[in-house]
């Protein structure tokens, strides 16, 4: 069952006590640029730089005292380890975190720092998961899936329910797609708040599969893409994909030059560190694709995770 | 005269409707890393990117209007020209700006941007100051000093007013010195608005000559300084000094290490951008020169105008 409204303001309610509050900017500069006034709902502040706390730490305090006592656990190589990671540490239990053996050290680091247990398996998504299912055995831990989990999307969804409490005036949503679990959380609160809001999704032109998702009526699974923002390397999932299917306008595709220029222009103008996925969102005013003129649009700017050593314009 | 505490209170109310009232941001990663409570206010969110803006905007609205009539003037190849020019367009009269010929174009095309109206010269002290002279024959206009100047320091002084409303509990107040105007600002309104508050300042040690002038009990000139902090080459002024002796409990300088460290954990952890110069006051922090372990302390973030394509720890 698709998470409701009530479930998304329960989540609120739950993870109060140990997410951000993130701030609403808006920042002038890139208002006249694309010609709309633009509110950035920036969970590139939240806890572990990323919306991804929230829908981690709603699964993890939606666990009963039994549940919870035999820990969560998960695969992931990226922000969601880390998220899962330190709600479980919030809470007092163990996370075990299935990391391919080759993610990057800094990520490895990451997660042992928040107290995860990480066990390393080879780089393919069969040894991910076959791994995880022997991990479950041992332990007892309930998986919290990245994306496609009711709790997740819950969670996720809470960025939104605080974004239209500060500008309820908003004509238009954007967030980013990769798994869909925030965009599905974005699109449940904003709909079902504010009747008529358009919700609208940025996703890389080389990682289009949620876009050739909708139009084809059916999940059509990534196959190697390959885009900067490596956080939307995820294809659908099938609770995602009939939330989407059923709240979301349209998805715009945004090509590598718009993810690096946006991304670029708001570090420089707006002074906040966006990773590329984020960008993806604003990248969908960049291009100007589709006709948002003077319209009064929030962007959930889903995270800050960056390399400072790599960066896409160098 | 030394503005009071009433010159930055007139100040404030005269430059409400054009700064922005920049957020204080905390970090717990930098709080941990630090030991102390840190409080950061984000001039680098203000407009032109920089805390410049408060001091120009400030001069130009304290002019009557038959002053401005003939304009504002400046010599300047930094924030303090494209400072003054926002300022002077937003009152709608003429602000010259003299540059040396050999500024970086994105200062001129930023300045230019502004409606400033420029004037090239050599890039010596005399010809910026003979050229500024030629100008003020021609236009009659005022001369707003970058630093030396009491309108200016009200002005900069207004940041700390706000930071001390939102924080009063603040032991101790920590900004950089370059030529002095926003350490003068930020020690008047902080003393005189909380008896026994702390005033200290971070300056690179490869520009130390405020901390030399400060122990001599002279100004002492920087003579070619070398540091990635390039806001805060200047020397101290004959206004300026003197408030600084009075006010400031001690100058702490910091190594070209300490500073970039310092700023690459701020993009990382608390995810903003910040100039190398705002990273010398959390760089007094970073290389625990003194002992400031449990206490809360205020910085002023100077700005965040950086180059995204030259970062100092590539």
């Amino acid at each position: 069952m698709p998470p409701t409204l009530d479930d998304i303001r329960e989540a609120a309610i739950r993870i109060k006590p140990y997410v951000h509050r993130t701030p609403v900017v808006t920042c002038e500069s890139l208002n006249e640029y694309v010609g709309a006034q633009v509110f950035l709902k920036c969970e590139n502040f939240q806890k572990v730089g990323a919306f991804k706390f929230r829908g981690a730490c709603n699964a993890v305090f939606s666990l009963t005292n039994e549940e919870a006592a035999h820990g969560v656990s998960t695969h992931s190589s990226g922000n969601h380890a880390q998220a899962l990671a330190l709600a479980a540490k919030l809470r007092g239990i163990p996370a075990y975190i299935v990391m391919p053996e080759n993610a990057a050290q800094v990520k490895k680091d990451a997660v042992a720092g928040y107290g995860g247990q990480i066990t390393f398996c080879k780089p393919t998504l069969e040894a991910r998961e076959s791994t995880l299912a022997k991990v479950v055995e041992n332990t007892g831990s309930n998986v919290v899936h990245p994306y496609n989990d009711e709790r997740v999307i819950a969670g996720q969804g809470t960025a939104t329910l605080e974004l239209l409490e500060e500008v309820p005036e908003l004509d238009v949503v954007i967030a980013p797609v990769g798994g869909g679990g925030l965009l599905s959380g974005t699109s449940i609160a904003a709909t079902e708040l504010k009747k008529g809001i358009r919700i609208i999704a940025g996703e890389p032109e080389m990682a289009d599969d949620a876009f050739r998702s909708l139009k084809s009526g059916k999940i059509i699974p990534a196959v190697n893409p390959k885009t900067v923002a490596d956080g939307l390397l995820t294809s659908l999932g099938t609770l995602t994909f009939p939330i989407i299917q059923q709240r979301v306008e349209q998805i715009v595709t945004v090509s590598e030059k718009g993810i690096i220029d946006s991304m670029k222009f708001v570090w420089e103008r707006a002074k906040i560190v966006i990773e590329p996925s984020a960008a993806v969102a604003i990248g969908v005013l960049w291009e100007h694709k589709i006709d948002l003129a003077g319209l009064k649009i929030g962007i959930i700017l889903s995270g800050g995770n960056v390399d400072l050593a790599k960066l896409p314009w160098l």
